[in-house]
């Protein structure tokens, strides 16, 4: 064979094996309740319907349910996605603002693919996206952190850094946001803080990424407004997909733009697949127009708060009371985040974890900075509700060992 | 909005809109007889296999039909993989050396990524693949091309080029090849070349990509062996679909390599999109799995062959005897190709053959170095039968006005 470090590209050897699908391996043995995935409840997926509208579409496209589609998309998907948009969010989008893509994945790279340069910088929450993380990285990004509360990014430092980055003539390209019940943490930015983001782009000519793959999965409370529509410069792409909505083996998904933003990408992603399969748009566009897409929603919703629910009332229940040991409270979304006393490094505590058949996701892999190495996520939607009840449980026993540890191993210094 | 001039990165700046995508506007005018799409014929999608087998799938899988996929892809569909082309092609491959891609573009992309930095030179075809040449040419390559013949590459010009890039210390990065009834040209690589193309590979230590949507789209003959099967260094990806064998919709291909090269691959694939859809790729491995694939080949081979020898007796029947006229008889496939006297622009000539309401492919399009300027591309499984006919009519009329007026212009000279 070809000698393979002679001949990658230079994004193949950017493009390393993280840390957390190493760990992620540990999780599948048998017998872990694992809290590190991020898939939805499977029970909840609406197969009869599937295959139902599958029987319906060879009759009424006449077999152009299996051809190739534009790589626009499907003109049926995009009519369905017009209206629940102004349904929902109240923005009046047209086809040309909507480009469909190989589920949200796919919009990311094409960002990515689109705008980034090797070494150009960009701003991220701290925590924020894996996925997006890779992508950007494996473009060379310069990843630039910004920390966080529970209201979302923090304005001040998000300006802070756009100012120091002007300073040094610097050609950065943007800012990525998850704002609804973000992954990992589960936070939300609030309506004021959106408002301020969209003020800072305007001031900075600079792009935001609004990443929204759950903003429908809400529990409780008022929906803030999407970024998409309180920007006045169409300097925001907002990115969708139904993977947590409806069923992520179909790979669906949506970016929203200014039509010229499209265009461009359209032909980026002609080049990466053509098009994305005609027979899941059409699937995902029947299962909106014939009203399943809403009903399916409250019932997921129904059974996620539920999740959730028993989640936070296992936290409270079990983990010790401690100074600094706390959680955020999701509104909606699939994760809840844990942040422990800084002592804790829970990349070390994940090993014993493990041992007590109990698993997450370690909160140093959100960081772009490698911070975060006290926190953790977890995943509130796949497990049951007894497997949340006794996870957490042997959780908190793995917790209050490892915090007697540290505390000894303080007090002896 | 931000000047996109200013922000879009050096790959999309490199993605340009080809002037065949313009051209290609032009033949959706109603009324239009196209030989210029690449579509398979609608009419032979199994439609309602495909419905019955989704409603077989939920119950089979628990759900699991919609819940995402390993990255690598879903194990029941690389099975079948595997026997297939144990039993069709005599090839001995593992899980391991298996990637399932979202279509075989992915696969191209995916080639293009993993291999190619800007100014890599690598080696092609003249014609070969447009959708091959435009993803390479996003990643920057130094795409060369080789002349071919009737049975395919021309392998001491191949040599030739690959000693001038040893001479040049070029890092050169693989020899691309679509060997089965190519995409321009329907011309098959034979199988004394194929060894050749498999030795000169293992000389210059060089990468050969095998890509063969159409392998088992054969109408007649028999076929040479996999480019995969007869190297004996590991030096070949090979890649395959089932939009032409199966349905473009499903938008399911795959890659076989090594497995050190597929675990690349995957790294890259898992920012890409994650994984290709799960029920796609189980609605493939039931169709193979419960014998419709074989049966379907076998119908669609018969209504194709068909096609191209309406085709093939409508030229001989309508175009004028000329020098420097005449066309492949592909074996297989979906195209063939028409060689005019140098004379004849065909760029030119396509405006003239819209008009008389008949469309196909200019032949520089599919030629790096833009040559082949008398050259087209006709598809003959889309249109049916009688557009074939009439089509082929037409453009013999628009053919012989062209021929009169360079034969005058040429005259007058």
């Amino acid at each position: 064979m070809i000698d393979l470090g002679k001949n990658l590209s230079v994004v193949t050897r950017r493009t390393k094996s993280s840390v957390i699908r190493e760990l992620l391996k540990l999780t599948n043995q048998p017998g872990i309740i694992s809290f590190a995935g991020g898939l939805p409840d499977s029970s909840l997926f609406p197969s009869e319907i599937v295959a139902d509208i599958v029987g319906d579409l060879a009759k009424k496209f006449n077999r152009a349910e299996l051809q190739y589609g534009p790589t626009e998309g499907m003109p049926q998907l995009k009519e369905e996605l017009i209206k629940l948009h102004a349904k929902e969010d109240g923005i009046n989008i047209k086809s040309e603002n909507i480009l469909i893509t190989t589920a949200s994945q796919q919009g990311l790279d094409l960002v990515g693919r689109a705008f980034i340069d090797a070494s150009d910088p960009i701003l991220v929450e701290l925590p924020s996206y894996l996925g997006g993380l890779q992508v950007f990285q494996s473009y060379g990004a310069n990843i630039i952190g910004v920390k966080c509360d529970d209201n979302g990014i923090l304005i001040d430092q998000l300006e802070k850094k756009l100012e120091q980055l002007v300073q040094e003539d610097e050609h950065y390209k943007f800012i990525y946001i998850v704002p609804d019940f973000q992954n990992p943490s589960g936070i939300t930015t609030s309506q004021e803080r959106r408002k301020k983001i969209v003020e800072l782009s305007e001031k900075y000519d600079v792009l935001i990424i609004e990443d929204s793959p759950y903003r429908q999965v809400r529990f409780e409370g008022q929906a803030p407004e999407l970024i998409y529509k309180l920007d006045h410069t169409s300097n925001v792409i907002s990115l969708f997909t139904f993977s947590k909505t409806f069923a992520p083996g179909l790979r669906i998904g949506y970016m929203i733009a200014h039509e010229e933003i499209i265009k461009k990408m359209v032909k980026l992603k002609q080049s990466l697949d053509l098009c994305t399969s005609t027979l899941n748009q059409l699937i995902v566009a029947e299962f909106i127009r014939q009203n399943h897409y809403t009903k399916h929603i409250d019932k997921m919703i129904e059974v996620y708060r539920k999740k959730r629910d028993v989640m936070l009332s296992a936290l409270k229940q079990y983990m010790p009371e401690e100074e600094g040991l706390n959680w955020t409270t999701p509104e909606g979304g699939l994760f809840l985040w844990v942040r422990m006393p800084a002592q804790i490094d829970t990349s070390q505590m994940f090993y014993k974890a493990v041992e007590q058949k109990v698993a997450y996701v370690i909160g140093s892999a959100f960081h772009c900075d490698g911070s975060g190495t006290n926190t953790m996520r977890f995943n509130f939607s796949y497990p049951s509700e007894e497997q949340i009840e006794t996870g957490i449980k042997q959780l908190a026993e793995v917790v209050k060992a490892e915090m007697r540890t540290k505390t000894v191993s303080l007090s002896s210094k």
